[in-house]
Parts: structure tokens; C-alpha cells; sequence
């Protein structure tokens, strides 16, 4: 390892050029204009895999290309298997007149590299592949085979890699996969998100009065179905901020002490936080700390309101209905269909004689959990730790992150996201940058993990 | 009066004649199209007025004219006066395929005589105009002094008559306006209409973050302003139906059980009334009946509700904000101001502290009521009875009647609704009639009218 670390200390400012080269490349995947952009990105980077060693390709798709690259192997090797993901595609860089510096013409000020993709995700994948370099490099044999899948439909919600997935099922068995695409809190909390919120969507809609009627002739004699869905929807919220759906919280996996004391180890103002949001107070599910509650608590949200009359003054009108979208976030080991099943029940019971309802189920996805105690996390965050000098940080994230779903339904095999990207990074935004002291540990993390994971 | 009865029945036939004539007018004030339609209208009225001995007028205005027509009368008069309110406007016929025969050339079929504006209005005030007319025509001496005030954009809403009253003051000072523009349930239930409901409208709107949140990331430590909205609005309306305002109830004079007896008296069949609104089940104020509740008893209604994503398919948002518009209906004694006060002061008082509340103030009109045993009131009822046949019915309207308003603000006196249309006339609909049983005896009613009126 030593000489691991002296490689990559010598060759920093290379990697840093090299991440420069990659980030000219606008390869924006939601705008048809980069369509060549995206191609030439996508060889760029085969071809620089290529040139460190590795057995890469470019695999055409329905959408934009798929590069892989694999580390060399042995037949039959009896290594442990990882996948390492990422993404060449990078969100639009406009408004383009916030950015201090053009978003593909990567500029460094202070520590940090500002370019559109810095870190998300180009330096966070970059990295672990300059990890592998070093093993190439200085001749260390690599303790287990890895193979790259880098994507170009990442921010378009693309379809190539799920069938990609599919169709290479075989040749991806593997032990585990990689992906650094989430976040840190700062330099001091390197980090391991270990639990993914699932989310289930369903509308509801009551009727009652089969036309809009006039509040004056009839209002007073027949229920507003603005009210009812407005009584029918307040019910389903505890004042303690619990849901109140029966069955709702029986397959909930309670957090362990040791997960409360890694989530409370997470750097956290109220105040901030407040700031951040623009709320006067906040108010979440008691017994709970507001980093559990919306990372490691289900919720029921409204998502969207519609009833009657929404124009410019008033219309004196009974509406004759109202509806509402809701999204549940769901955690381990909640089941979305179940819940569903047991929502509209609930809505059901809920609905008032007067009306009507309709509940409409929509999309689904399953919470994800590996556990932070397997030998593989730990493997994860003594490498984080060896790194970053820091203990690391336990983190669970609210959303969902499809691309660990697709692992884990199409490969059957757990995803350790190790997030290099810091709170202040501009993802999505302009000035978007990547802080290099994070990109070098990052190396650095990377080069150890590979020892960990295949000692584990 | 036999003398009168009997030139009645002996001029029927001319009368619809003369009817049918009015009626070809298609005097529509919402379409500019129509301008001379109106003019030619409102002078063959005043024309016809003059041609019974009435001294007419068409007065310009700032919109449609407005015809006047009164009675001979001598200087200094000491009868009473009477003002005889109605609109010679129409509303649009559209959509014309849905009428059986054409909207402006008046067909019978069977006792109906269908066009546009039959019922509403100009048949209803021509009864009024038949009835001076046997006074006249028969040398029987009018008890009391009218003047007709007929207006042309009654369908329209407009100010031409505010106006009018204003610069008029003096010259319609009377002791009383009989207006017919309203219905009764039938012919056996000859009705007078004694109060209408107020109206008080308001907005609310309750904001939590200060944009909308990423309900993945977020939510579960923040409130979600819809919940919070819809909490709110629940609780405005309690279990039996009442609304949960403290004062709210104060200013409102109960029911006497004269009144409460004679609103039962009304026809009502349950199973009609909520095929006629297409609700599953009927909901109101506990303790009241239908017809109370709908006419007698204030109300909280929801217009509408506007709160985030209300596209297509789901966003998985927690919204910036919700709102609500509400209209409160009115009953005498309420003053919409007060109410609007106490309303706003409740929300607040509901709205959590996690919530910036805004609640903005809209429209209001009084509630109005004349006393149903008051001696003018009686002297409707007795001509209703003489004329129909039937003990009549006291009714109230669930909404406002803007005319209404401005006799009582403007001429501080008592308008008596003595309405002609029948449920299935279809007013403001295709194939609108006037029942020409209802017309007939609806020239005997007035013509009753006045000398009960005087009398009283």
C-alpha cells in the first residue's frame, strides 16, 4: 500500500489534468445538440481506461453508449468480483450567465475545480479509477477483478442500462457494487449511505354532487367534497406526526442503537437546517430526530391539491369534487404494494357516505438497506477511514437512487454507496465543482477499499 | 275586482298575443351583436306602455336603457307607491341545436309558450303591466301609484341600474318594490319569497418552506402545507354539520316556528332532491331540514383548493404552499364583515406554528329579510291565494338577489319577490317556457296585488 499511496501522491496533479480533459467533453445527455459530445466522451473514456490497462468497451444502446472496462484477469479467476458505477452524462449547465467560469472549461480556484459534472459524477467515478491505475502502474496485483459501467443516460432516467444489466447478467455476476454518487457531509464525516427510502404514489379523488352546484340554491344541504377530502386527509396524520394507517409501520425494521448513534454523529443546526428549508419551524414524527425522519422514517405526503375553482376572485360554486396526489416514502423492510393496499383501505374507510372515491395506484419502488454491520461495510469504512483520518459517518438517504434497485433486482447483489461529493458542490446548479482534497482522498479511499473489500 | 276578472279572461288571448310579440325581441345583453335588438325592445315596451295610458320613458344609461313606465297619477298623490321591477334583457340561447323551436319565435305547446325569455323575465313582469292595463282599460281607479322600472343588463350584472336608482332617488321614493323574477314550487304552491342568504368570501393560504422540497430528501422533518391546510379547514366544520367559528352564530335570528312550519310546507321528495344533485347521500347542519338548511342557515364552503403538482402523473414534491378560496352564505343577522373577521381570526388561531397563514378578505353582500307577517307581506299572500287558489308559501333563497340589495341600500325600502317561474320552466337552459296557466293568473295576482297592497 505504501506504494500506492507514494504513486498517487506523485501523480496528483496529472490525475487533476487528466480530470480537466475529461470534463471539456459537454456531454449532456438531456440535449440532442451533445449527441456527438456524449459519443466522444463515452470513447475518451474507453480509450483512456484502455491506455492504464484495462479491457474497455463501448457498447452501443438504444439511448447513448454504455463504456465498461474491466480489469486485467485470469480465466476462471477465483478473485472477488466488484462492480465500480458512474456516469459520463452531466445535467444541462444552464442558466449559463451564473456560472463565474464556462461550466466546459474546467477552472480551478482554491481547492476546488468548478466545470458542469465535476462531481457528479466525472471526479467521483475518475477517482476510483485512478485508484486502479495506481495498482497497474506500480505492478501491485489487484486483490479482486473489477469491472467499470460507466452510463450516459444517468440524468435522463434512461432505460440502456436496465436492459444492459439484463442482457449481461452473466458476465456481471459479481460481489458488490461501488457507486460514488451521493454525498458527504464535509471532509471531518467521510461517509457510507447504507439504507434507501422506497416511495409509493397513489391519487385520490372524491365526488360528490355530479356537477359544480351553486352555493347559494344548494350549499348547506349536500357535503362539499373539498371539505370531506380535507377531513378525510387530516385524519391520516397524527398529532404526534405518525400515520395513521393500521398495518402501516409493521414491517418497519427499527433502527438499532448503533444506527441512531451513527445518524447522530451527522453534523445538524436547526437553525441551518431552518435556513436552508425557509420554514418558521419544523415538525416531523416525535421520537425522532429530524436526520431519522427523513432518511429512516416512512412519510405520507400530499403532493398536490385540486378542487373546484382556482382562477382570479371567487366563484360561489359547491365543487363537485376534489383529489389529491400522495407519495409515501417507505424504509426497510415496508413492501409498496402492501402499503398501498393498505392506504386506500384506510382512505376508503375514511370516505364519508356523501362521496364517492376513486383511489388510483401508481409507481413503486422498494426501501433498500444493506447492513452496516456486514463484513463488506466494514470494509467500506475502515477504507474511509484510512483515508480521510476521520471515523466515518453512517448515512441513510431519503430517496430513492434507481440505479440500486436495477443492481439489486437484476444482479441480486448489494450496492455500497461511498459519496464523494460535498453538501457545497452545486450538483444540478451552476458553479457546480469538485473540491480536489476530496478527489485525492478519494483515490485514496479507493486504492484501500479494494484491499478491504477483498479481505473481508 | 269582477269587473277587472273579467276583462282578464275575456283578453287572455291577446295578452299572449302581445306576449309573443315582446318575446320576438331577442334582446340578448351579453352579445354586442345584439345592441339594436335591446334598443328596439325597450322602446316597443315603453311604446306599449303608453299605448295603455302609462307614461313611459326609455332612458339612456351608460349601458342598456332602461324603461320606466308609471302609472297617471295626480300631483301630490296621497296613495301609496309602488315600484314594479324587471329585466327585458335575455340571457343568450346558445346552444341553439338543444332547443325544440326556435329561442326568439315563440311556439305553444300545450299550456307552455316556449322562447327565450319567457319565464325570464319579460313574461313574468308583462303580467304586471296586463294587470295596470284592466285597471285602466276598465276605468277601475288604481289604489296606488307604480312606476315599472324595467332594465336591459340584468343578465349582465351591470351598474346601469345602480346608477339610475341613485340619480333617481326622489322621483322612486315608494313605500314598497314587488319584483317577480323568482319561482314557486308549483301551481298548487303560490310562493312569496321573504329572505335570501349574504354572501362573505375569503382567501387563505398557508406557506411552509420557501420553495417546494424534495419530498425525498426533506420529507418527514417538515410539515407539508396541504396536510396543514386540510387539518385547518377540517376542523372549520364540526361532526353535526355546524361550523366550529366562535361568535359565528351569534347575530342569527332563529327560525319562528311559523316560518319553520311553512318552509315545510314547500315540496320536498329526498329521493329527488338527490337524483336532481347527483350525490350518493344528502349532508347537512343537524337539526334543520334540507330547505333550512340550504336558504335558513349559514354555510362554510370550500370553492377551492389549489396546492402543488396537479399535472399529469406524480411529483414527488412536499409544496411550498396551499390555499383555499371559501365563501361564507349569510343569514339575517349577520353582518359579513364581523363574520369575516371572526373567520380570518379562527384560521389563525388553527394555523400551526410551522406555517406562515395569509388570509385575504373578498366580497360580501348582507343577507336581507322582510317580515313574513308583516301587513305588505300579508297582502302578497292574500292576492297569491286569490289568484291561485292555494294557501302560498313562504320561501327564502339560499343565494343573493343583487337588486335586492340595492332597493334596501339605495331606496331604504322592502322589495316582496313574488315569483312566476316554475321548477321546469328552464331558465337560463334550452326550451325555456312560461307556464300560460302561471301568467294568467299571475295578471289576477297583481291585479289583487295592488288593491291588497293599498289596503294594508
Amino acid at each position: 500500500m505504501k506504494q500506492l499511496k507514494k504513486y498517487i501522491d506523485a501523480n496528483r496533479q496529472r490525475f487533476v489534468d487528466e480530470l480537466i480533459e475529461y470534463l471539456r467533453f459537454p456531454s449532456v445527455s438531456a440535449q440532442s445538440a451533445h449527441k456527438k459530445d456524449i459519443a466522444d466522451c463515452a470513447r475518451w473514456l474507453a480509450g483512456h481506461a484502455k491506455s492504464l490497462g484495462l479491457r474497455s468497451r463501448v457498447h452501443r444502446t438504444g439511448g447513448h453508449p454504455i463504456v465498461t472496462a474491466e480489469t486485467p484477469r485470469r480465466r476462471n479467476s477465483a478473485k472477488p468480483h466488484f462492480l465500480v458505477y458512474g456516469h459520463y452524462d452531466v445535467q444541462p449547465p444552464e442558466p449559463l450567465e451564473l456560472w463565474d467560469s464556462p461550466p466546459f472549461e474546467p477552472t480551478l480556484r482554491g481547492r476546488s475545480l468548478f466545470a458542469r459534472g465535476a462531481s457528479d459524477n466525472k471526479g467521483q467515478h475518475f477517482a476510483h479509477l485512478k485508484a486502479v491505475e495506481a495498482y497497474l502502474k506500480t505492478g501491485t496485483e489487484l486483490p479482486c477483478d473489477l469491472t467499470f459501467v460507466v452510463e450516459g443516460e444517468e440524468e435522463v432516467g434512461g432505460e440502456a442500462l436496465v436492459e444492459f444489466l439484463k442482457q449481461n447478467k452473466r458476465e456481471l455476476q459479481c460481489d458488490g457494487v461501488v457507486v460514488s454518487d451521493t454525498g458527504m457531509p464535509d471532509l471531518k464525516h467521510p461517509a457510507l449511505t447504507y439504507a434507501l427510502r422506497g416511495v409509493a404514489a397513489l391519487e385520490v379523488k372524491l365526488t360528490g354532487p355530479d356537477r359544480d352546484l351553486h352555493s347559494g340554491i344548494y350549499g348547506g344541504s349536500v357535503e362539499n367534497p373539498a371539505m370531506a377530502l380535507s377531513k378525510m386527509l387530516g385524519r391520516m396524520i397524527n398529532k404526534n406526526g405518525s400515520i395513521n394507517v393500521p398495518g402501516f409501520y409493521d414491517d418497519v425494521i427499527k433502527l438499532t442503537a448503533y444506527e441512531r448513534r451513527q445518524l447522530a454523529r451527522v453534523p445538524y443546526s436547526e437553525a441551518k437546517y431552518k435556513k436552508l428549508l425557509g420554514v418558521k419551524a419544523l415538525f416531523g414524527e416525535k421520537g425522532f430526530t429530524p436526520n431519522e425522519q427523513r432518511a429512516a422514517r416512512p412519510t405520507f405526503e400530499i403532493n398536490g391539491l385540486t378542487s373546484g375553482y382556482q382562477g382570479e376572485g371567487s366563484k360561489t360554486i359547491v365543487p363537485s369534487a376534489a383529489s389529491a396526489k400522495i407519495t409515501m416514502r417507505l424504509v426497510p423492510d415496508q413492501k409498496p404494494q402492501k402499503i398501498l393496499r393498505l392506504v386506500a383501505k384506510q382512505l376508503k374507510a375514511l370516505c364519508p357516505p356523501t362521496m364517492r372515491i376513486e383511489v388510483d395506484l401508481g409507481h413503486a419502488a422498494d426501501p433498500y438497506i444493506v447492513s452496516p454491520t456486514g463484513p463488506l461495510a466494514k470494509a467500506a469504512l475502515k477504507s474511509l477511514e484510512a483515508s480521510f483520518g476521520h471515523e466515518p459517518v453512517l448515512l441513510r438517504e431519503g430517496g430513492s437512487i434507481p440505479i440500486v434497485e436495477h443492481f439489486s433486482r437484476i444482479l441480486k447483489v448489494d450496492t455500497y454507496l461511498l459519496g464523494l461529493a460535498l453538501p457545497d458542490d452545486n450538483l444540478h446548479s451552476p458553479n457546480e465543482k469538485m473540491d480536489l482534497e476530496v478527489f485525492t482522498r478519494g483515490i485514496w479511499m479507493s486504492a484501500n477499499l479494494w484491499t478491504n473489500l477483498a479481505e473481508a
